[in-house]
Protein backbone atom coordinates (compact mmCIF):
# COMPACT_ATOMS: atom_id res chain seq x y z
CA UNK A 1 0.00 0.00 0.00
CA UNK A 2 1.47 3.18 -0.66
CA UNK A 3 1.87 5.95 1.85
CA UNK A 4 0.64 9.05 0.58
CA UNK A 5 -3.08 6.80 -0.03
CA UNK A 6 -2.83 5.72 3.33
CA UNK A 7 -1.66 9.08 4.94
CA UNK A 8 -4.92 10.40 3.26
CA UNK A 9 -7.11 7.90 4.72
CA UNK A 10 -5.74 7.78 8.17
CA UNK A 11 -6.41 11.93 7.87
CA UNK A 12 -10.28 11.35 8.51
CA UNK A 13 -10.78 10.86 11.87
CA UNK A 14 -14.36 8.39 11.08
CA UNK A 15 -11.95 6.18 9.24
CA UNK A 16 -9.67 5.98 11.72
CA UNK A 17 -12.30 5.56 14.46
CA UNK A 18 -13.67 2.53 12.55
CA UNK A 19 -10.35 0.92 12.13
CA UNK A 20 -9.68 1.25 15.92
CA UNK A 21 -13.18 -0.25 16.46
CA UNK A 22 -12.92 -3.57 13.93
CA UNK A 23 -9.20 -3.62 15.74
CA UNK A 24 -11.12 -4.73 18.62
CA UNK A 25 -13.92 -7.05 16.63
CA UNK A 26 -15.68 -7.47 13.58
CA UNK A 27 -18.23 -5.79 13.07
CA UNK A 28 -21.50 -5.35 10.85
CA UNK A 29 -22.53 -1.75 9.40
CA UNK A 30 -25.18 -1.19 11.95
CA UNK A 31 -23.11 -1.53 15.08
CA UNK A 32 -19.99 0.77 13.13
CA UNK A 33 -22.37 3.59 12.58
CA UNK A 34 -24.24 3.39 16.12
CA UNK A 35 -20.87 3.29 18.25
CA UNK A 36 -19.85 6.01 15.83
CA UNK A 37 -22.99 7.79 15.68
CA UNK A 38 -22.17 8.50 12.02
CA UNK A 39 -25.35 8.05 9.30
CA UNK A 40 -25.13 4.92 7.69
CA UNK A 41 -24.49 6.46 4.35
CA UNK A 42 -21.54 8.06 5.21
CA UNK A 43 -20.14 4.84 7.05
CA UNK A 44 -20.47 3.16 3.86
CA UNK A 45 -18.85 5.45 2.03
CA UNK A 46 -15.61 5.59 4.70
CA UNK A 47 -15.72 1.60 4.32
CA UNK A 48 -15.66 1.33 0.80
CA UNK A 49 -12.87 3.83 1.00
CA UNK A 50 -10.99 1.25 3.66
CA UNK A 51 -12.08 -2.18 1.38
CA UNK A 52 -10.67 -0.55 -1.51
CA UNK A 53 -7.33 0.50 -0.14
CA UNK A 54 -6.90 -3.34 1.30
CA UNK A 55 -7.21 -2.35 4.72
CA UNK A 56 -10.21 -3.56 5.62
CA UNK A 57 -12.31 -6.88 4.54
CA UNK A 58 -15.95 -8.04 4.37
CA UNK A 59 -17.46 -11.27 5.26
CA UNK A 60 -20.82 -12.85 5.15
CA UNK A 61 -22.67 -14.40 8.22
CA UNK A 62 -25.07 -17.37 8.48
CA UNK A 63 -27.85 -14.99 8.24
CA UNK A 64 -25.92 -13.41 4.97
CA UNK A 65 -25.52 -10.33 7.24
CA UNK A 66 -22.00 -8.49 5.79
CA UNK A 67 -19.51 -7.72 8.70
CA UNK A 68 -16.24 -5.88 8.31
CA UNK A 69 -12.70 -6.73 9.57
CA UNK A 70 -8.85 -5.67 9.50
CA UNK A 71 -7.36 -7.70 6.58
CA UNK A 72 -3.82 -7.62 7.73
CA UNK A 73 -0.67 -6.23 9.70
CA UNK A 74 0.06 -2.85 8.60
CA UNK A 75 3.18 -0.57 9.66
CA UNK A 76 3.88 3.03 9.11
CA UNK A 77 6.39 5.21 10.12
CA UNK A 78 6.74 8.96 9.75
CA UNK A 79 9.45 10.89 10.38
CA UNK A 80 10.01 14.48 10.13
CA UNK A 81 13.01 16.46 11.37
CA UNK A 82 14.45 19.78 9.59
CA UNK A 83 16.44 18.03 7.17
CA UNK A 84 14.62 14.47 6.32
CA UNK A 85 11.01 13.42 5.12
CA UNK A 86 10.29 10.14 5.18
CA UNK A 87 7.53 7.98 5.53
CA UNK A 88 7.54 4.26 5.04
CA UNK A 89 4.73 1.74 4.79
CA UNK A 90 5.02 -1.95 5.26
CA UNK A 91 2.44 -4.87 5.04
CA UNK A 92 2.82 -7.89 7.34
CA UNK A 93 0.98 -10.97 6.94
CA UNK A 94 0.56 -13.18 9.79
CA UNK A 95 1.84 -16.54 9.18
CA UNK A 96 0.68 -18.38 11.63
CA UNK A 97 3.56 -20.95 12.04
CA UNK A 98 3.68 -21.53 15.75
CA UNK A 99 0.87 -23.14 17.50
CA UNK A 100 1.39 -21.22 20.91
CA UNK A 101 -1.61 -22.45 22.80
CA UNK A 102 -0.87 -26.22 23.03
CA UNK A 103 -3.66 -26.67 24.99
CA UNK A 104 -1.97 -29.98 26.99
CA UNK A 105 -2.73 -28.36 30.31
CA UNK A 106 -6.15 -26.34 30.08
CA UNK A 107 -7.42 -23.33 28.21
CA UNK A 108 -7.01 -21.09 31.38
CA UNK A 109 -3.48 -21.82 31.58
CA UNK A 110 -3.22 -21.23 27.99
CA UNK A 111 -4.29 -18.05 28.71
CA UNK A 112 -1.71 -17.28 31.07
CA UNK A 113 1.30 -18.31 29.43
CA UNK A 114 0.01 -16.84 26.17
CA UNK A 115 -0.51 -13.29 28.76
CA UNK A 116 2.88 -13.88 29.91
CA UNK A 117 4.54 -14.30 26.77
CA UNK A 118 2.62 -10.80 25.08
CA UNK A 119 3.86 -8.97 28.13
CA UNK A 120 7.59 -10.13 27.88
CA UNK A 121 7.25 -9.37 23.67
CA UNK A 122 6.01 -5.96 24.33
CA UNK A 123 9.12 -5.36 26.76
CA UNK A 124 11.53 -6.49 24.11
CA UNK A 125 9.64 -3.90 21.75
CA UNK A 126 10.16 -1.33 23.91
CA UNK A 127 13.54 -1.54 24.30
CA UNK A 128 14.00 -1.77 20.03
CA UNK A 129 12.26 1.23 19.69
CA UNK A 130 14.69 2.76 21.91
CA UNK A 131 17.66 1.16 20.32
CA UNK A 132 15.91 2.88 17.01
CA UNK A 133 15.40 6.43 18.26
CA UNK A 134 18.62 6.26 19.73
CA UNK A 135 20.18 5.19 16.39
CA UNK A 136 17.61 7.97 14.50
CA UNK A 137 19.06 10.49 16.39
CA UNK A 138 22.44 9.82 15.85
CA UNK A 139 21.93 10.17 12.14
CA UNK A 140 19.85 13.45 13.11
CA UNK A 141 23.12 14.57 14.55
CA UNK A 142 25.48 13.40 11.74
CA UNK A 143 23.06 14.98 9.24
CA UNK A 144 23.20 18.15 10.89
CA UNK A 145 26.99 18.25 10.73
CA UNK A 146 27.03 17.09 7.11
CA UNK A 147 24.74 20.25 6.20
CA UNK A 148 27.36 22.07 8.08
CA UNK A 149 30.21 20.31 5.79
CA UNK A 150 28.34 21.08 2.36
CA UNK A 151 28.23 25.05 3.41
CA UNK A 152 32.00 25.23 3.69
CA UNK A 153 33.01 22.96 0.95
CA UNK A 154 30.36 24.32 -1.91
CA UNK A 155 29.56 28.12 -3.10
CA UNK A 156 26.86 27.17 -4.70
CA UNK A 157 22.88 26.18 -4.23
CA UNK A 158 22.79 23.66 -6.58
CA UNK A 159 26.06 21.86 -5.86
CA UNK A 160 24.84 22.03 -2.39
CA UNK A 161 21.50 20.01 -2.85
CA UNK A 162 23.62 17.62 -5.10
CA UNK A 163 25.94 16.59 -2.10
CA UNK A 164 22.44 16.61 0.39
CA UNK A 165 20.41 13.80 -1.92
CA UNK A 166 23.94 11.71 -2.51
CA UNK A 167 24.02 11.58 1.03
CA UNK A 168 20.87 8.92 1.36
CA UNK A 169 22.08 6.86 -1.85
CA UNK A 170 24.11 6.77 -5.03
CA UNK A 171 22.75 8.31 -7.64
CA UNK A 172 22.54 8.49 -11.69
CA UNK A 173 22.18 11.65 -13.52
CA UNK A 174 18.82 11.10 -14.56
CA UNK A 175 17.64 10.02 -10.54
CA UNK A 176 19.79 13.68 -9.61
CA UNK A 177 17.75 15.31 -12.00
CA UNK A 178 14.41 14.15 -10.70
CA UNK A 179 15.16 14.59 -7.24
CA UNK A 180 16.43 18.28 -8.04
CA UNK A 181 14.15 19.18 -10.62
CA UNK A 182 17.03 20.64 -12.79
CA UNK A 183 16.94 19.82 -16.34
CA UNK A 184 19.90 16.72 -17.26
CA UNK A 185 22.18 18.94 -19.32
CA UNK A 186 22.67 21.28 -15.99
CA UNK A 187 23.21 18.14 -13.50
CA UNK A 188 25.76 16.90 -16.43
CA UNK A 189 28.24 20.18 -16.30
CA UNK A 190 27.86 20.36 -12.35
CA UNK A 191 28.37 16.90 -12.19
CA UNK A 192 31.66 17.25 -14.12
CA UNK A 193 32.88 20.29 -12.06
CA UNK A 194 32.35 18.40 -8.85
CA UNK A 195 34.31 15.48 -10.14
CA UNK A 196 37.16 17.39 -10.51
CA UNK A 197 36.96 18.94 -7.48
CA UNK A 198 37.02 15.66 -6.00
CA UNK A 199 33.67 15.92 -4.14
CA UNK A 200 31.81 13.39 -5.29
CA UNK A 201 33.14 10.35 -7.57
CA UNK A 202 31.34 8.04 -10.29
CA UNK A 203 30.49 4.03 -10.03
CA UNK A 204 28.93 2.60 -13.00
CA UNK A 205 26.77 5.79 -13.98
CA UNK A 206 25.93 6.41 -10.53
CA UNK A 207 27.58 9.30 -8.29
CA UNK A 208 28.17 9.02 -4.57
CA UNK A 209 30.48 10.85 -1.90
CA UNK A 210 34.00 10.40 -2.81
CA UNK B 1 2.25 16.34 20.32
CA UNK B 2 -1.04 14.35 19.61
CA UNK B 3 -1.21 11.74 17.54
CA UNK B 4 -4.83 12.53 16.33
CA UNK B 5 -3.89 15.83 15.33
CA UNK B 6 -0.63 15.44 13.65
CA UNK B 7 -2.98 12.49 11.70
CA UNK B 8 -5.11 15.25 10.96
CA UNK B 9 -2.43 17.48 9.33
CA UNK B 10 -0.37 14.79 7.69
CA UNK B 11 -3.74 13.97 5.85
CA UNK B 12 -3.49 16.57 3.60
CA UNK B 13 -1.66 16.75 0.99
CA UNK B 14 -0.03 20.10 0.40
CA UNK B 15 0.84 20.18 4.30
CA UNK B 16 2.93 16.66 3.53
CA UNK B 17 4.18 18.83 0.05
CA UNK B 18 5.69 21.37 2.44
CA UNK B 19 6.54 19.64 4.99
CA UNK B 20 8.97 17.26 2.52
CA UNK B 21 10.15 20.86 0.88
CA UNK B 22 11.10 22.19 4.46
CA UNK B 23 13.15 18.96 4.92
CA UNK B 24 15.30 19.67 2.28
CA UNK B 25 15.86 23.16 3.00
CA UNK B 26 14.00 26.36 4.72
CA UNK B 27 12.21 28.06 2.64
CA UNK B 28 10.68 31.78 2.43
CA UNK B 29 6.47 31.59 1.44
CA UNK B 30 6.62 32.59 -1.80
CA UNK B 31 9.13 29.54 -2.65
CA UNK B 32 6.82 26.78 -1.29
CA UNK B 33 3.69 28.59 -3.19
CA UNK B 34 5.72 28.83 -6.36
CA UNK B 35 6.92 24.94 -5.84
CA UNK B 36 3.76 23.72 -5.09
CA UNK B 37 1.90 25.72 -7.67
CA UNK B 38 -0.70 26.72 -4.97
CA UNK B 39 -1.97 30.17 -3.98
CA UNK B 40 0.22 32.01 -1.40
CA UNK B 41 -3.41 32.18 0.68
CA UNK B 42 -3.78 28.55 1.24
CA UNK B 43 0.45 28.04 1.86
CA UNK B 44 -0.08 30.71 4.91
CA UNK B 45 -3.30 29.02 6.25
CA UNK B 46 -0.95 25.35 6.41
CA UNK B 47 1.70 26.87 7.60
CA UNK B 48 -0.50 28.44 10.18
CA UNK B 49 -1.47 25.48 11.04
CA UNK B 50 1.75 23.64 10.99
CA UNK B 51 3.22 26.54 12.83
CA UNK B 52 0.40 26.14 15.80
CA UNK B 53 0.88 22.62 15.79
CA UNK B 54 4.71 23.01 16.54
CA UNK B 55 5.88 21.29 13.10
CA UNK B 56 7.08 24.56 11.74
CA UNK B 57 8.82 27.25 13.12
CA UNK B 58 9.67 30.75 11.39
CA UNK B 59 12.49 32.95 11.44
CA UNK B 60 13.55 36.61 9.90
CA UNK B 61 16.04 37.39 7.88
CA UNK B 62 18.30 40.46 7.44
CA UNK B 63 16.08 41.56 4.85
CA UNK B 64 13.60 41.24 7.50
CA UNK B 65 11.69 38.32 5.10
CA UNK B 66 10.00 35.75 7.23
CA UNK B 67 11.49 32.11 6.53
CA UNK B 68 10.49 28.87 7.99
CA UNK B 69 11.63 25.61 8.75
CA UNK B 70 10.65 22.08 10.53
CA UNK B 71 11.24 22.66 13.93
CA UNK B 72 12.41 19.12 15.91
CA UNK B 73 12.55 15.45 15.37
CA UNK B 74 9.02 14.33 15.19
CA UNK B 75 8.31 10.19 14.93
CA UNK B 76 5.34 8.43 14.18
CA UNK B 77 4.45 4.86 14.19
CA UNK B 78 0.82 3.62 12.71
CA UNK B 79 0.08 0.06 13.58
CA UNK B 80 -3.19 -1.52 12.46
CA UNK B 81 -3.71 -5.48 12.96
CA UNK B 82 -7.10 -7.16 13.17
CA UNK B 83 -6.37 -7.38 17.18
CA UNK B 84 -4.79 -4.02 17.58
CA UNK B 85 -4.75 0.11 16.46
CA UNK B 86 -1.59 1.77 17.96
CA UNK B 87 -0.48 5.23 17.42
CA UNK B 88 2.71 6.11 18.90
CA UNK B 89 4.16 9.85 18.73
CA UNK B 90 7.43 10.68 20.00
CA UNK B 91 9.32 14.29 19.56
CA UNK B 92 13.07 13.69 19.81
CA UNK B 93 15.24 17.09 20.56
CA UNK B 94 18.22 16.90 18.44
CA UNK B 95 21.22 17.32 21.32
CA UNK B 96 24.00 18.36 19.24
CA UNK B 97 26.40 16.69 22.14
CA UNK B 98 29.16 15.32 19.83
CA UNK B 99 30.71 16.90 17.18
CA UNK B 100 31.60 15.09 14.59
CA UNK B 101 33.18 16.99 12.24
CA UNK B 102 36.33 17.81 13.80
CA UNK B 103 37.84 19.49 10.56
CA UNK B 104 41.47 18.44 11.56
CA UNK B 105 42.51 17.03 8.07
CA UNK B 106 39.97 18.74 5.68
CA UNK B 107 36.19 19.88 5.24
CA UNK B 108 36.33 17.46 1.94
CA UNK B 109 37.61 15.03 4.36
CA UNK B 110 35.04 15.35 6.68
CA UNK B 111 32.28 15.20 4.25
CA UNK B 112 33.45 11.96 3.41
CA UNK B 113 33.99 10.47 6.93
CA UNK B 114 30.26 11.88 8.21
CA UNK B 115 28.54 10.19 4.63
CA UNK B 116 30.55 6.80 5.86
CA UNK B 117 28.70 7.16 9.60
CA UNK B 118 25.68 7.79 8.16
CA UNK B 119 25.81 4.87 5.61
CA UNK B 120 26.76 2.58 8.73
CA UNK B 121 23.79 3.88 11.03
CA UNK B 122 21.30 3.76 7.81
CA UNK B 123 22.26 0.06 7.61
CA UNK B 124 22.30 -0.43 11.55
CA UNK B 125 18.19 1.33 11.64
CA UNK B 126 17.36 -1.12 8.82
CA UNK B 127 18.49 -4.23 10.99
CA UNK B 128 16.99 -2.69 14.26
CA UNK B 129 13.62 -2.65 12.20
CA UNK B 130 13.93 -6.19 11.00
CA UNK B 131 14.44 -6.66 14.06
CA UNK B 132 11.29 -5.12 15.65
CA UNK B 133 9.12 -6.02 12.70
CA UNK B 134 9.87 -9.81 13.80
CA UNK B 135 8.41 -9.08 17.26
CA UNK B 136 5.67 -7.04 16.15
CA UNK B 137 4.90 -10.35 13.99
CA UNK B 138 5.72 -12.47 17.35
CA UNK B 139 3.25 -10.32 18.93
CA UNK B 140 0.22 -10.76 16.01
CA UNK B 141 0.81 -14.50 16.31
CA UNK B 142 0.34 -14.04 20.29
CA UNK B 143 -2.39 -11.97 20.68
CA UNK B 144 -4.69 -14.06 17.47
CA UNK B 145 -3.96 -17.59 20.04
CA UNK B 146 -5.08 -15.21 22.79
CA UNK B 147 -8.13 -14.28 21.01
CA UNK B 148 -9.00 -17.79 20.34
CA UNK B 149 -8.43 -18.94 24.23
CA UNK B 150 -10.74 -16.24 24.86
CA UNK B 151 -13.84 -17.70 22.67
CA UNK B 152 -12.72 -21.11 24.78
CA UNK B 153 -12.72 -19.85 28.50
CA UNK B 154 -15.41 -17.30 28.34
CA UNK B 155 -18.80 -18.02 27.07
CA UNK B 156 -19.67 -13.76 27.12
CA UNK B 157 -18.60 -11.34 24.88
CA UNK B 158 -18.08 -8.47 27.90
CA UNK B 159 -15.93 -11.03 29.68
CA UNK B 160 -14.12 -11.84 26.54
CA UNK B 161 -13.54 -7.36 25.84
CA UNK B 162 -12.48 -7.41 29.29
CA UNK B 163 -9.71 -10.24 28.89
CA UNK B 164 -9.11 -8.87 25.76
CA UNK B 165 -8.32 -5.13 27.33
CA UNK B 166 -6.34 -6.76 30.38
CA UNK B 167 -4.21 -8.41 27.80
CA UNK B 168 -2.55 -5.07 27.15
CA UNK B 169 -1.90 -3.87 30.61
CA UNK B 170 -3.40 -4.27 34.08
CA UNK B 171 -6.01 -1.90 34.98
CA UNK B 172 -9.15 -0.63 37.63
CA UNK B 173 -12.62 -1.17 37.34
CA UNK B 174 -12.90 2.84 36.14
CA UNK B 175 -10.27 2.23 33.10
CA UNK B 176 -12.23 -1.15 31.73
CA UNK B 177 -15.62 0.98 32.58
CA UNK B 178 -14.29 3.76 29.91
CA UNK B 179 -12.58 1.28 27.93
CA UNK B 180 -15.48 -0.75 27.20
CA UNK B 181 -18.05 1.97 27.50
CA UNK B 182 -20.02 0.17 30.05
CA UNK B 183 -21.26 0.76 33.48
CA UNK B 184 -19.04 0.79 36.14
CA UNK B 185 -21.58 -1.55 38.20
CA UNK B 186 -21.51 -3.63 35.44
CA UNK B 187 -18.04 -3.96 34.94
CA UNK B 188 -18.00 -4.95 38.73
CA UNK B 189 -20.11 -7.69 38.36
CA UNK B 190 -18.16 -9.29 36.13
CA UNK B 191 -14.87 -8.64 37.63
CA UNK B 192 -16.23 -10.45 40.72
CA UNK B 193 -17.71 -13.71 38.70
CA UNK B 194 -13.93 -14.11 36.91
CA UNK B 195 -12.19 -13.61 40.34
CA UNK B 196 -13.82 -16.55 41.17
CA UNK B 197 -13.40 -18.34 38.05
CA UNK B 198 -9.68 -17.60 38.27
CA UNK B 199 -9.73 -16.19 35.09
CA UNK B 200 -7.96 -12.70 36.57
CA UNK B 201 -7.01 -11.92 39.80
CA UNK B 202 -6.62 -8.21 41.61
CA UNK B 203 -3.25 -6.34 42.90
CA UNK B 204 -4.00 -2.84 44.38
CA UNK B 205 -7.64 -2.44 42.73
CA UNK B 206 -5.78 -3.38 39.37
CA UNK B 207 -7.27 -6.49 37.69
CA UNK B 208 -4.88 -8.95 35.73
CA UNK B 209 -4.69 -11.96 33.78
CA UNK B 210 -4.01 -14.80 36.79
Amino acid sequence: MESEQLLDILGNQNRRKILQLLASRPCYMSEIAERLAVGAKAVLGHLEILEKAGLVESNVDEQRRKYFHISDNLRMEVFVSPHSYEVETSTMTVTLVHEYHTSTVSATEDLKSLYCGIQEQLVRKREIMQEYQHVQSIIAELTDSYMDVIEQVTDDRVEAEILYVLMKSPLNKRELSMHLEIPEYVIEAYIEQMVLKDLIKEDINRYSIN
